[in-house]
């Protein structure tokens, strides 16, 4: 047997113990968001120090103005790694929706096999085991680990990560390293290993209509005074074309088309749009014509619109005219896409829609480009070999919708790109009641790290 | 002197003991939609009666599921009229933007002269009492009616009419007249006494747009989910042209051209849309192009949004595709538009506007056509001509944006026309606080009366 073989046969026959683990990391109730937990934070920031020691790294808690960073490093020689995760959890309410006290984790059985029911048994507590046991198995195997790795664990993930980036900036040369990797994404599907390459930018805009200087009544005022709903109505409906395309000047400039192998990657996955749109009562893929389901949400940009208020809007009628009306409006964006030139295109265009006595607030959200990592490199190659490997059906290349600012951060800080691995599925409700991590997500997931570290240290 | 002199000479030197009549009218806290003011409505009611018998009226009142009515006959020979107010009043919440206690009515100068006070001063007490201060006045004067008078005073009118109807249809008989008299609108300006004859329709639509069985995350689905906002952007945007006219098919059916004289009329109003707007911190009338702001309002049907919302609308963002977004619109009518035609025009419009995946909600409000009284009968023309005498100022025939049931109840049940004269300024801040009605409304609004009585008597 290989040494790999044996790390392996280790972790399956540790995997009562590495339960037992990742049960006292799940009994914290380490939510971020909420001060009245700041102790249980602690105790997951001091219990992973721990953990880390007994692996044999020299680790840090890192206090902050909110909740701490551990910071741990093996040491040794070899390819420079960094490990990301958090150990904060969402909120659990609505409590009465729980089956089960949400930090009481409990293996349940289910029709699709054994799950560990916990608030962040998924986001991300088992998912960052998933890395420490393997690195576990190959210290207790080899007596070292096959790379040198760094860890960082955040605790404010899910309540904004007000303290990472001065964190990260302050600590830059002891964080930086030839590779990231991040253990915050999901498996395509059940059976599919996924590497996220692509996360879309995001810009947000609130647009604030407002025309007279009070509500109106409608029948003294209606015609000749401006009703704010309706410009604000014109403004919306005029940023898409009937192709479903955003009309707005310049908003696909810098948009590159899919690379042809990437779409015949795609394209080989046979996803399922309509399976997709079905669990939301969905059918047809509203979107750009001529992309698919799937192309419209890993590679292609939108403009979406969260939110709209304006008038009476409580139960029957108030024949008012508000004097003003409010939208949020939302862009994800792709490749080489501005946040700062599609700002200024969007405010454009609404001020050319504005008739007499109307004027207009913004209040700007967020504004981040798009990430598209490299697939071409060795690292990445040996990865989704290592993946293909573990799980017997080829790891794919994924695209995702939505952002994850760490990937971002990593690559404008400390010059670096990030590996994104992780076994989280679709079902597993995270940020929701009942929370789960599939048995095997967190048993094939450590395999797949064990993996993983072979493949990037002789990559 | 003729009898109308001394009948005016009358309401002069009364004034002091007139004024003392309706402070204690004032007095009663007659709030109809609140049943706490129940017995305060009906003490209201008993006062008018007591005050009517004292008139010489045969008066009763008739208790109803709601708030009494009261119906008097004066009796006599003469022209049958039927004089309408109401006594009941609005809620006086917010309290506390009132300088003085709403139900403690008190005499106040003010830069354009003094003023009355009170919740209901003008809405509708003060003029109801202007009618009854001229009836005391015939009587006294010349022992008898100029006409053969019957009133009703309603309890509901704030709070929706419920007992109307059926009311109205169980007292036809006792009720019908050859024409109504309703004192509950106002003057043109300070100086231009106005005879209303036009009311618009009303009819109103909510429209709720569907799509996701739940909101989705715009990360994950943003691109192929339906979006119910950029829906309903849509089908609103499609209402009017850039002409500010109503799009919908059929919409100017039976609108009909505004004849030439009462153009003239309205057109030597020299009425100023500019600083009408500009009370509002509006400039350019914003309605159908080829219109003033005036005929916009008394004339031309309108179709307005009263309100919107969908989505996440609190502070910040939240980057949801919302499962349902909805509108509330109305639509003001004029001439022979039908409501049921028009809200049948709607729905179809709505549901010719829906892609794959979107469905559409209704919740229907009202629907009443408009009213265009006869302006040239000797009625009329009399009572022009006697509140021209009084104000010397010749008194127009106006339109009305909004609506006012009663005339169109009046004419379908009981068969008969309403003349609807009242003395009210538009900042008289009826239904806000600090309702006040100019003590020459009061004045000469009772010496309005008295002419009016007088010449609709001869007509």
């Amino acid at each position: 047997m290989s040494q790999l073989d044996d790390v392996l046969a280790h972790i399956d026959a540790d995997q009562p113990q590495a339960l037992e683990r990742l049960f006292d990391l799940l009994r914290m109730e380490s939510i971020s968001t909420d001060p009245a937990y700041a102790a249980e934070c602690e105790k997951a920031a001091d219990w992973l120090v721990e953990d880390l020691k007994s692996l044999g790294f020299e680790a840090t808690r890192h206090d902050t103005p909110g909740r701490p960073m551990v910071v741990a490093h093996s040491g040794g020689s070899g390819k420079h790694l960094l490990f990301y995760g958090h150990y904060d959890v969402q909120p659990v309410d609505p409590l009465e929706l729980w089956t089960r006290p949400p930090f009481e984790p409990m293996i349940e059985d289910t029709p699709h096999g054994q799950v560990i029911r916990a608030r962040g048994a998924s986001d991300d507590k088992g998912q960052l085991m998933t890395f420490l046991e393997a690195c576990r198995a190959w210290k207790a195997v080899t007596g070292a680990l096959p790379a040198n790795i760094t860890i960082l664990f955040e605790g404010e993930e899910e309540s904004g990560s007000p303290s990472l980036i001065p964190f990260l900036e302050a600590h830059a040369e002891e964080l930086k390293a030839e590779l990231a990797l991040v253990c915050d994404t999901g498996m395509l599907d059940r059976d599919t290993p996924a590497i996220a390459t692509r996360l879309r930018g995001m810009l947000g805009e609130q647009i604030t209509v407002k025309a007279a200087s009070k509500d109106l009544h409608s029948g003294a005022f209606g015609g000749p005074a401006a009703n704010p709903i309706r410009v604000l109505a014109k403004i919306l409906a005029g940023l898409h074309d009937t192709e479903g395309r955003v009309t707005l000047p310049g908003f696909y400039d810098g948009v590159a088309d899919l690379p042809a192998e990437i779409k015949a990657q795609w394209d080989a996955l046979n996803f399922d749009g309509e399976a997709f749109l079905g669990e939301v009562g969905l059918k047809v893929p509203a979107g750009e014509q001529g992309y698919s389901a799937l192309e419209q949400i890993w590679s292609r940009p939108t403009l979406e619109f969260n939110g709209i208020i304006g008038g009476y809007t409580g139960e029957g009628f108030k024949t008012v005219l508000p004097a003003q009306a409010s939208a949020k409006v939302s862009m994800r964006l792709v490749s080489q896409q501005d946040p700062m030139t599609l700002r200024a295109a969007l405010r454009a265009y609404v001020e050319s829609c504005l008739p007499a006595d109307v004027t207009v607030e913004y209040k700007p959200h967020g504004g981040s480009m798009a990430t598209e990592l490299p697939t071409d490199t060795p690292e990445f190659t040996a990865a989704q070999a290592a993946l293909t490997e573990e799980w017997a059906t080829e790891a794919v290349f994924s695209g995702m919708g939505g952002s994850i600012p760490i990937v971002g951060h990593f690559r404008k800080i400390l010059g670096m790109n990030s590996l994104m691995v992780g076994f989280g599925l679709d079902d597993d409700q995270i940020h929701s009641p009942n929370e789960k991590y599939e048995l095997r997500s967190f048993h094939k997931g450590t395999r797949s790290w064990a993996r993983i570290l072979e493949a990037l240290a002789k990559a």
